[in-house]
């Protein structure tokens, strides 16, 4: 194999496939990268057999001689980081003898047998979904965060993708919340499936903010996500989703509107000596036009006050901050509703003038308060 | 103690004083900040009791009574970190249970007896010397990084500060190298002192890029650094330097004149593949015009050319690359001169049309070259 190419095209293309290599593999090939010269076109795969991510290049790259070689990931993106910003070499022979040439520098790296590297599944591009780039990034971004982090039931470290009727939903959830984020899609048919965290986190890193479209492809037991040069192919978690649309509650007692910002300052300050306890524990005393939220541990107490517009009763509640926090944090209306209905049931949190968010949080119950 | 004052200020005067709280000390107090209203004035003080910083805020305060108190450092931190950009109250009573006030948030937090808090060594501000800041962070950065890091002789730990004849000139060496740094300044009596690296390191931070005067004053066993309306006092270290003169050979064989970039660049680039290799060995063969750089390890070889200017005859010669990236990575001048007389003698570095710095080098003996 014998391609040039420049620098930043290839800097950029290893730091795309370089988010398939975990580094925790047993099998020493998946530390490598495959790159292949064909037709005139440089790719770039590398896969934890879970996640597989290929990259083209197609504009600024010349195949001298065709043929393929895996070269360690790390390794590669440091060389080339190192390297000046000018044309690259890269030359394999039959003994995966790779030599890196650029201006004065010529490295000699030892390659393996790209027999030995594993293919990706190899899927139709058929039944495609188109979405916005920026879309799909707000909704990975707006869901993830409440994927469960253990793996003691491994479907609930996935997100649920859900197209009914022209509405995609996608949903994540642990013991504590949950988050949904819909959206009006220009998808025909209906699917269900349950795609890895990991992937999600990876791919919302490759989308960009643009509304050009990534086309997305499924099979019984994999996704395949496409965007623009780039391939992420991952398999999809086996199991059936917990029927979400039960734990949400479809009305409420008492209604909370508050300014984000200020409601997300206020709770974090409360939780600061909280966290010093060890315990993210906060109280919210709902009064009308006032929200108190206080926490106390052994380091002090913090008292806060937020303005807010109360439909319904007053309300006593307790919560884990963190989850609280983390809802806020990605919201980025600038006023919420917050809907209740006892200390003891959970609580929505929905933006203002649009279905699209609703967060579920449990409250914490007090022996006494 | 009743203090009121403004957000940013305290928190900046919070963020130069916690470079003094190290969080390893067995005295729990010493994880507080010292604060003090008298006078009109703020101050926070906070020591390791090797190292005291304290700051003095006398504008944008307020002292409505005067007293002090000594609150936890990170937690103080985190609060006024987190509290809006408005005027904050600060008031303890005669337990030292502290309230912060801001707008509508209001923290009660545990404080302690500030009796107990070590007093700073008190010294006398006669015998000043003052150097321009950017000067004085200039030299700590270009000679800290070559202080020995392992403790087994501690003065080696610290910046050697020697003004003979009108010359300052600092010092920090290990086993394998020297950085000395020398400046005309208009000091008039003669001294010899040895710094903790760790004490100029966090000073290095305080200094700033102007050319305000910082003010030094020294005791026996003390230096007090004054910077604007912060004291920084340390502890010196006992015993005696190594004669570093002795160390720096006068003569040279021969002379290469280098891109200080491009010799860097090279040499990161060399030791790419000596890393992997868990070696930073790399191999410069001098000729005519051209440096050739080369290393090798199980993961493969580098061959890197520089293009120099050789007075002398051809030499091979060896090094472990990091303490040549460290010297060349704070050299700010374009080119810069490398002094060899064997391939088993020290290689100097200087810089070009000055003789302020001077950098040493042991090279690595190698059985077969």
């Amino acid at each position: 194999m014998k391609i040039v190419c420049s620098k930043n095209f290839l800097l950029n293309s290893i730091s795309t496939v370089q988010k398939a290599v975990t580094g925790k593999t047993t099998l020493p090939i998946l530390d490598g990268i495959l790159i292949s010269g064909k037709d005139n076109q440089v790719s770039l795969t590398a896969t934890d057999l879970d996640m597989g991510i290929e990259t083209k290049m197609s504009s600024d790259v010349e195949v001298v001689e065709e043929g393929s070689v895996v070269i360690n990931s790390r390794l590669f993106g440091e060389i080339i980081r190192k390297l000046p910003d000018i044309t690259i070499t890269i030359e394999s022979d039959n003994t995966y003898n790779t030599i890196i040439t650029c201006g004065k520098s010529k490295f000699n790296v030892v390659g393996q047998d790209p027999k030995d590297y594993p293919e990706l599944p190899v899927i139709n591009e058929n039944a495609m979904y188109k979405i916005p780039q920026d879309l799909l990034k707000n909704m990975i971004r707006q869901t993830i965060f409440a994927t469960a982090q253990d793996e003691t039931r491994p479907i609930l470290t996935g997100v649920l993708f859900e197209v009914k009727d022209g509405v995609l939903s996608m949903v994540a959830l642990d013991a504590y919340r949950l988050a949904l984020r819909k959206s009006n899609v220009d998808l025909s048919s209906n699917i269900s499936v349950v795609i890895p965290g990991k992937t999600l986190n990876e791919v919302g890193k490759i989308l960009d903010s643009s509304n050009e479209e990534v086309e997305i492809t499924f099979t019984p037991n994999h996704i395949l996500f496409k965007v623009e040069n780039t391939r992420v192919i991952s398999r999809l978690l086996e199991g059936e989703f917990i029927n979400y649309r039960q734990i949400i509650p479809d009305e409420y007692k008492l209604r909370v509107k508050a300014n984000s910002k200020m409601l997300l300052d206020s709770i974090e300050r409360a939780s600061l000596l909280a966290k010093e306890g060890k315990t993210n524990l906060i109280k919210m005393n709902i009064t009308n036009n006032n929200m108190i939220i206080t926490s106390n541990s052994q380091f002090g107490n913090v008292h806060e006050e937020v303005p807010i517009v109360l439909e319904g009763n007053e309300l006593q509640i307790a919560f884990n901050s963190k989850y609280f926090i983390d809802a806020l944090k990605i919201i980025d209306e600038e006023e919420v509703y917050l809907e209740f209905s006892s200390s003891v049931s959970p609580c929505l949190v929905k933006t203002i003038g649009s279905e699209d968010y609703v967060y579920l949080i449990l409250p914490v119950r007090l022996i006494a308060s």
